[in-house]
């Protein structure tokens, strides 16, 4: 694996609906964030944090996966981001109020 | 586990730079194909497929990794996806001949 862990962040904006979309709110903050932690606390190399395109969790957002565990993270903002890369990815001990509970998931996804 | 597979293919383009891009390549084209060879599949809701930024692999491009396993591909084409589909995706047989081997790397990676 060439990355221990590996942050995809939605930076998605939608243009012409009424849904929001994570690129409005933070995504590219949260990107700039987590890029900053990792290089921080000496991860760089061994974690990569990047952008991505809609995660399929919209009304959960602004969302965040982290692979390999496949654990979605949803309403993160720039101040949850430490708690993230301390707790999750270097004590391997996911942020469980963060976490989305798809099994409430209403209605979901766009395609980007 | 939102997704059994989660494939992120790069689509990240340079801007006033020698270096090539998968973006410039075919990054969208092969969201495109993913994306219709999943639905034609019926695998659309237990796979994702979507474009992403820069995948740390730039001189391999156009590039594409596949999660949970992690592994990437390298050179991928449209005429690609419906092996990686059926004999990764859907047979868990990694296409070996695609498979990047990160340890013949020279330089790669740009911030995106």
């Amino acid at each position: 694996m060439k990355f221990e862990k590996h942050i995809f962040i939605c930076t998605n904006q939608r243009i012409d609906s009424e849904r929001k979309s994570c690129g409005e709110e933070c995504g590219l903050a949260l990107v700039k964030e987590f890029k900053k932690a990792l290089k921080d606390k000496g991860l760089k190399g061994r974690m990569r944090a990047q952008r991505s395109g809609c995660l399929d969790a919209c009304d959960f957002g602004p969302s965040v996966v982290v692979y390999p565990e496949g654990i979605y993270y949803g309403g993160v903002q720039p101040g949850d981001v430490d708690e993230i890369v301390n707790e999750h990815l270097i004590g391997n001990r996911p942020v469980k109020r963060l976490i989305i509970d798809f099994s409430v998931e209403e209605k979901t996804g766009n395609e980007s």
